[in-house]
């Protein structure tokens, strides 16, 4: 039985950074969760590739203990092709090829269907939602989105929202949502909403969470060699969800800690391509981050 | 005898928000540092006004125990005209009048010569420089600096830099300086330079410190009620050297405490226009934020 259920994209991504461009490497939003994920627990993921999807891809996420039967393949693999300025601060799309993507309708296979823990990675409300229906009794359920679905899709976006526990976004992503520039004004729009958690990824700014018990503010890692931040986002997602899951504790100190955990994978997936990094990255060092991240914020 | 002396501007501001425009109010560097400073420690300023400055403001500093020996008065007080975006992160030069601050040659009075603590706020970096060596054997040295004077007088910024022991700058400013998009790199850049500790001040995103011992991240105060961040570096500025000046400790450790009351001050600095919050903030309040601060990044 899968307890962690991980939904989003699987994607061959080409990235041009300021040092080089990679072509057709492994990325996508489920992808970079469930790995991250994979260190502290075992999430099965609910997405669809092409039938052109490398086998290599395939025997890596097995290999990493992430379950695959609700992957479904069809077609063309899902393809984005994106770049960073010098500051590398924001992903610019350059062309998204939805491909099988395109008319994706998510089934769940049974053994998901009681899982526990979600995350309905940034895809399409409608289909989120629709993950979320097979669902049936989930404890935590967390949304990450986009600004693409705030322009286009906001009211099915309100929908979901209001079904879930955990809400994820970046800081332009919630100033458009609650129509401010004021973080801590979204932060308690959002709480009205009747979410638990309403946390903001900030990038290199760190982490912010607003929930009924009050209010954390999380450091980002300080990072010489950041190459490539594609991903950054959905490793801090699914590192915090594995996390909660292996701990089974939902408490805001527990979340609190899981934030750092999420923190520590997102810094890590930045120091390389694609997965590249993740791939050496054993839990000793994300434990060992941990520790750095605790003293460089004590006063 | 003064202990800590503070060179800067006394100015007269006019300041637009989203919400309002002030106008011909006080203000200037160390204006906001000397009175964030006046809650631990007797700041003596060295500045120069006109003859058309209020005496209510004069009044105000003698009350905060802001020494003003070194405060000349001469032709029309200097004035800043600035405005604010939607979303308040930086400050626009609108106009400056220089006015008497123009032939502004600091000669330090006799009582500030033997101060162990200076505030070297943002001025022209060659006055920097005068006001420095007019200092016989001061403990720490901290300066801050702007983009105007990384543009035209790099060199002489660099000149007084090798002869301080904290740089403070904002993040555009650092980027600037060291020429490179990440902070950290700019980091490991100023402390070749032979500095001590080098402070990077991300407005609502918090601090930075890197020093020899290591690094230090500090989360910016969660503001709803954001009204004017004019002063804010400066309050920062001043509440750190004040704090470090009344506790005659300049380890790394006590830098980071510092740290936090100063953002701790020009968080409150932020809640109104000129001077107006911090006139009604006592000693305690800054306690109680400071406790607040400790709690919201534990984990």
């Amino acid at each position: 039985m899968v307890n962690l259920v991980i939904v989003g994209s699987v994607a061959l991504d080409t990235v041009q950074t300021p040092f080089r461009i990679v072509k057709n490497v492994l990325g996508g939003s489920a992808v970079f969760s469930s790995v991250a994920a994979s260190y502290f627990s075992k999430p099965g993921i609910v997405a669809v590739v092409g039938e052109d999807f490398p086998q290599e891809h395939v025997d890596f996420l097995k290999n990493r203990n992430v379950n695959l039967e609700g992957l479904e393949a069809e077609g063309k693999t899902f393809r984005w092709e994106g770049s960073y300025e010098y500051d590398m601060n924001e992903a610019h799309t350059k062309k998204t090829e939805l491909n099988s993507f395109e008319n994706f309708n998510p089934k769940l296979p049974k053994s998901y269907k009681k899982a526990k823990y979600v995350f309905l990675g940034n895809i399409n409300p409608e289909l989120q939602l629709r993950v979320l229906d097979q669902i049936k009794d989930p404890k935590l359920v967390m949304l990450d989105s986009m600004k693409l679905w705030i322009e286009t899709k906001k009211k099915e976006l309100l929908k979901v929202i209001k079904k879930i526990d955990v809400l994820l976004l970046n800081d332009g992503e919630a100033r458009m949502l609650f129509d401010t520039p004021n973080l801590v004004k979204a932060g308690s729009e959002a709480l009205k909403l009747g979410l638990e958690c309403f946390i903001i990824k900030k990038g290199e700014h760190g982490v912010l969470l607003f929930s009924k018990e009050g209010f954390f503010a999380a450091s980002g890692y300080p990072l010489e060699n950041l190459k490539d931040p594609t991903g950054c986002g959905d490793s801090f997602a699914g590192g915090l969800i594995g996390y909660l899951e292996s701990t089974q504790d939902i408490s805001e100190k527990n979340i609190r800690k899981a934030i750092i955990y999420g923190s520590v994978i997102a810094s890590f997936n930045a120091e390389d391509y694609s997965l590249n990094r993740l791939k050496t990255v054993a839990l000793q060092d994300i434990q060992n981050r941990y520790t750095e991240f605790k003293k460089m914020g004590e006063f």
